[in-house]
């Protein structure tokens, strides 16, 4: 932890004798609270910032996407975008040429710099057609975060041969995404054959008595494979994110 | 159809004179309202009475299952006695001591003439061992309903290599019940690997959010592997008597 | 079982000493993981390849539909297409002038060559005329699977001598489906007149707390006429399917 | 609606001078808030006290009985009290000899003076034998609240020419209680046949995804016959009290 | 009950000795399952059909609604038609100009004949001024059902004296609908007040965590004020039906 | 309380012997059922009109908000209109160009006469930006009910540092209001940070299983920080008015 | 705010020279990350440990609360204990021999000290009697934070002219706690009568459809009365904490 | 992929011309259908068998728990049984003096063979005291996969500096395990502190609308703090074994 750059000037002045003990000490005081306790916060903040920013577009107008889209270049960083609409993409474009548009995820990435080398490989897996718009959510989040990323798409329970096919693949990743809808059973399955860190996505893809996605949500939470974890429905994002953070976290211990 | 003593007594006293048509008419309409229209239904009531009675425990003393028991067997008949605890079996045994008591199944059995031949072959499958008293208790309930049963259970999707093994037995079945608690996937693994009629049974088997079988429940009605239909939780009886009642119709159809 | 041609190919090799069994062990543990485990599931799938191939079209274009449906009909198979709204069946029919619409059913079907002759019956009964679009899916499905059909309609509880009036094409049909909104009582009342394999369909035709089909599922798992099995809410294809299979076990058994 | 007596001493007062307007004014909005205005309600409570006193037992203890027991005889009224486990009429007997315990309906009658004239008819149906407590609960209420009651047990819609039997006893009501757990598909089916006010009563027998009585509340609430009103689960007390108040309103109709 | 013709017309001939005692036997037996025990609901539903036809609209086509309303008028019946959009009314009005539309209660009604004159008293109570429209729908379908209807509107509990300047015409009414929104307080309130039938109808209205009208529903099956009986969310016709059948259950025994 | 004037003159007739005090027992007692008891509640909501009516937009037309706000100003008050489209808002203005429109928070104000003075302070803090909206109605509804308010928006969990600088603001606040939606967090590190009242809102600001602010309001009420309270979801004006309520007590025990 | 004792230590010694600064800085960045920026949290902790601490008894054992209490008191502190069975307090007034059990309230206190004074008044409304626990653990919860408590219990809605008794009382509190089971409508009814601060407590209290205080809890959220805030179901402890917090920050302001 | 020995051996036996093609490829179809498939996965479940068998104790008798460890060592691996309860571990300790019980986290444990060195490191964090049984579960499953575990228990955000003071050991953890019941707000904030994989465990503790861990869970799913993942409500094994997966794929990151 290091001190705020004021804070360290008052030692230096209270040193030189020309402020009091007293004085001191009630400037100390004064200092906002929580700003000395969060300081490592901060700076902490600012290594992560080799990160690129994400915005989830919901909510947001064109412009607003655009906008926020220009300050985080000018800042140096490069841009991922979630949740993006055509539209948003066409607002985007016309002030960021460069910008990409994975249709898919529906999400924009603008690359600021060379692309950054992709180390460690994870595996994102999901059961239908209509999961891909999530899954491709996730592989893109990973591969910002920094890792290299295998899609295997269409696997799902009904046609087990297809997924047996791809075993290697899933038991040598350092983690395993598995994205489904339906009655999500695809992550026991998974489960079930490999060892692998599983991150279950339910989609809120399914009919009748879904509930929007409660279906496989539940299913996940109650796998019989243990050790699964489960995010929100839909959530991509935020498996593609947990995968890179455990891809980061080998990384680190291999660079060691 | 045939029509109620009362009735064919009326037409030969109209035919023999000694009623005229008009108070005939009247006496007819005054038969009480549905006696006629479902003369038929307890005709076929009667035939149907070579598949045993069955009685459901819960809320019965052990006195009076004992004496329902008795009141069967008299009238020619055996018996099936479900969710049947210990104590219950202990109260029908002491009258009846060549009652059978299936622990697993938590069901009471008494046997009334010679086991009829079972004919046509059912599968049960269950994913634990926990799921176990429920896939018991659809097999007892299918055996009584005439067909022979095969049980395949502890083959859950976390090893699926035990499923596979039993390909063949399923897929020559003329219908399967799959018992799973957790979170039900199994009914969509065998669906995707046989054509036969499957009924999924969801089971109360299942921790935290699992809301009494709700999660397996779900799972079933949303299976990626069409045409799986689904009972009530824990409901072993229910799916058991409709494995039997499609192999009953297969058999009415092979012995025409 | 029968093996892969490719399988059968490097043992003759083998016997034929143009391998070792070094080289051959190798090449055999080269398979794909899961080819020769599940080579019976692809030979199952080719042999069930005589049942005409089903399209979901919701979250389809009319144009994906149009090219899948032409790329089954290429493959010398009929095609079913549910859930297809009329404009998707004007981009059907533009290439394919001979496909037909189901407008109850929201269905389309092209017919390859000769329709094969129906075989056994079965039965599909609706209470309301709003669940009309939901037991022709059923019904279209079923005779898509094989099955001759009798449709009973508008015979909700409400009336029940309309029910009554057609107990004996229940009492003989192979199978019956069920539909119903609303409370979803008319399975129960069907299940206690006769004692045939009954599936039964809530739909999602109710107001108030309903909740999309809530009600009358929740009724069919709870039906006090033990026996009756159920799929999701507004899934005639499920039941339809269901139905067909039963059928179709009974065909073989009265085939042998 | 008549005044308080120390408002009309009040008026009496300035009439005779002895009090001043401005004084009287003040008095009277002195008066308690609420007094003046619920005069009535007062009186007319007390015309209601020509019904019976009703104690609802859960959470009050047998001695708590016992005594609301006393207080009320003794101010001339008889006594109703629901819900009443055994131990609980052991303590009111022991009391109160006269009191006579319905073990069905759980319920506790202590008659003081005459059984009073029961006038005009109302029927209580009930599905299943365990459904009976609730619909005793409702009968004894009903005869509580002064009407005559028919009881129609034990016809539940797996066999509907046990209810059609009793269509007359059922067209001729003023009211019918229906009583029904499992799917509760009987108020549908009774009010398919008659045209008399229907109260429905869903029960918590059930079991799997019953969820302690939503399912047949649901069904209830959803019937395709119209005109059907529901109370509570397990509230036969309450179906009771509305069928004798509807009772009620008739035999003041034909007093006129 | 009166018997079909056609088995009025077999009594003559067996009667008149063309035919045997067995042939006719035969033929009754015949007679389509149920035509007979149902014979007295046909012949009761013809005497009910002084009561005029109801169309409820959603998922009909404003055509389909005009058909219907023509066809009910050619049988000499008055048309209520319940949930009709603005558009629905314009279809009907071009082919029955004299169809009349209560914006309100988005009913329409077509009289045909004299109106017949309303009896006894129902009163319909609304909370806020957003529950107006079910409140009316059931206003209008108790006169259809023959009742004289006295509508309180616009009196929830959140000013009390509003709702208590009505108490004269509350307490002599034959039955009360009590119409609310928000959190469903009002039916308590009126139940503490009075001692006639109380029907409850729980409105859609609310905001948050109001879940369509569940909130109101939950506060009206657990009122503390006991005999309520309730209807589902939004069932203004529901609600008028019952009070329309208990008011003419209290006119026949006026009448007697 | 003061008595209603048509009462007070009765009080005068009496004194002055121009009626008997029968005559006028019978008057009073004929004054509609709690005028009497209520005279004090119109009295004292006349106290409180110098609070600015308030008018809740959905489900009114433009022109119906336009009319009441009219309305209201020509009786001297000030209005606040809450969840107002811009096209309510241009409505309004086109008749009252000194209508003010909130955009964020959805508002429209129509100061009459000068604007009161704002006393006491209480605090709004908002999790994240897309809460604004929420927290904005509640800032101007506490301001319109009297008191001062301190805006502390974006202080989300996921960065504490911002939230603690703030920690004086809101230790000498006289409530805080704490607004959030995603997993509703603030609440209870604010309510473990501060010993004042704090009223809690969850919004509907969520994705997924969030079940459209169920989630932020079941952690609300859960919250392990106790003494928190909680309004429904998005409902900014209910906690507005609750906090105001609050610093009006305050108020008024300064003012003693 | 203040600074910790060591840190004190540390700027004087820095004056004095006896650290560098260099040293001054690391030792202050090694000061366990969030003391600093929380000395004033701590600090305000100890300020309000003029109020007694607190037990909640559930999930410890008798000798632990015993224990607890021993601790607190010996830190010169008052006690309270909520949710303590009477084994609890058996144990606690074994060692504790001045303890006292409110068994309504299910609370034991143990006074150090003399009793402060009670300034300001909050009222404490319940509706019936079951509902008196809850009330009580408020009423003595908000004794215990200093306020002085007026119980109005057993006011319910279905008898309306109890509860105007009290306006008087409830119109000068300064906070209004509402408790309520069964369907909740007691607090909109005091929300149409009085404008203070009014905090509902829904209570578990309730049968059928009540899901353990759902029921009321939903009907306190969609309240008609604006500016109602709700606490947990039988919360009865957070609630008189809320209320304590409003009243003392009315005796704050009335100090100045 | 290695290849069964039989079918090695039946490569051999082809090769020496011992057996025809024909009939090696009869024996090779007749190996049970997976064998060959999923000869990789039975390999595989061999390495991992490394790892100590766990055994989940409910629904088991003390007895099957003691047989079943006793069959584990037996095997040479050491055992965790989880939920296991005082009266299992008697048993068990009966037959294994060297059992350990581990009462915080109902977990017996039986070393067998040297304790392996634990390697990396995570952290698992919980909020309130109740949920250190779940916490202790999750540590000694994660130390039981291998990993060395650092506990800081008892930080909730009700006293945010007892977690500040954690911040270094949080963030240079491999993966943190989070448990909470009540709100379940503690995930968010460490998330919003660290960027290190995070697990979150709801717990069942809580009061009123907690519905047994759906509040957290809620909550947990929702976190605006990005990339949490989430496991079933008290599933402290599941996290545990997530954790300890994680930091496995680290070590073998960092030995290559």
């Amino acid at each position: 932890m290091t001190l705020p750059p004021d804070v360290r000037e008052l030692l230096e002045r209270l040193a030189a004798g020309s402020v009091s003990v007293d004085d001191a000490a009630a400037e100390l005081a004064r200092v906002p609270s929580g700003e000395l306790g969060f300081a490592c916060i901060d700076h902490d903040r600012k290594r992560r910032q080799g990160f690129p920013e994400v915005i989830y577009c919901p909510g947001k107008t064109p412009e607003q996407v655009r906008d926020i889209v220009g300050s985080i270049r000018e800042s140096g960083h490069s841009v991922l975008a979630t949740r993006a609409a055509p539209e948003v993409y066409e607002a985007v474009r016309a002030a960021h040429p460069d910008a990409f548009y994975h249709a898919d995820a529906r999400c924009i990435t603008v690359q600021v710099g060379d692309v950054p080398e992709r180390t460690g490989r994870i595996a994102v897996v999901s059961a239908g057609t209509s999961d891909i718009p999530v899954a491709e959510e996730a592989a893109l989040t990973a591969e910002w975060g920094g890792a290299a990323v295998e899609r295997i798409y269409d696997v799902g329970v009904a046609g087990l041969h297809r997924l047996l096919r791809h075993l290697p693949a899933l038991r040598s990743a350092r983690a395993v995404v598995v994205v489904a809808g339906m009655e999500g059973a695809l992550p026991s399955v998974v489960g079930g054959l490999i060892d692998r860190p599983i991150i279950a996505v339910p989609t809120s893809v399914g009919y009748g008595m879904h509930f929007g996605g409660l279906a496989p949500l539940l299913a996940m939470l109650n796998s019989c494979a243990p050790g699964i974890t489960v995010v929100n429905v839909d959530n991509g994002f935020g498996a593609g994110l947990a995968a890179a953070s455990i891809n980061r976290v080998a990384e680190l211990a291999s660079a060691r």
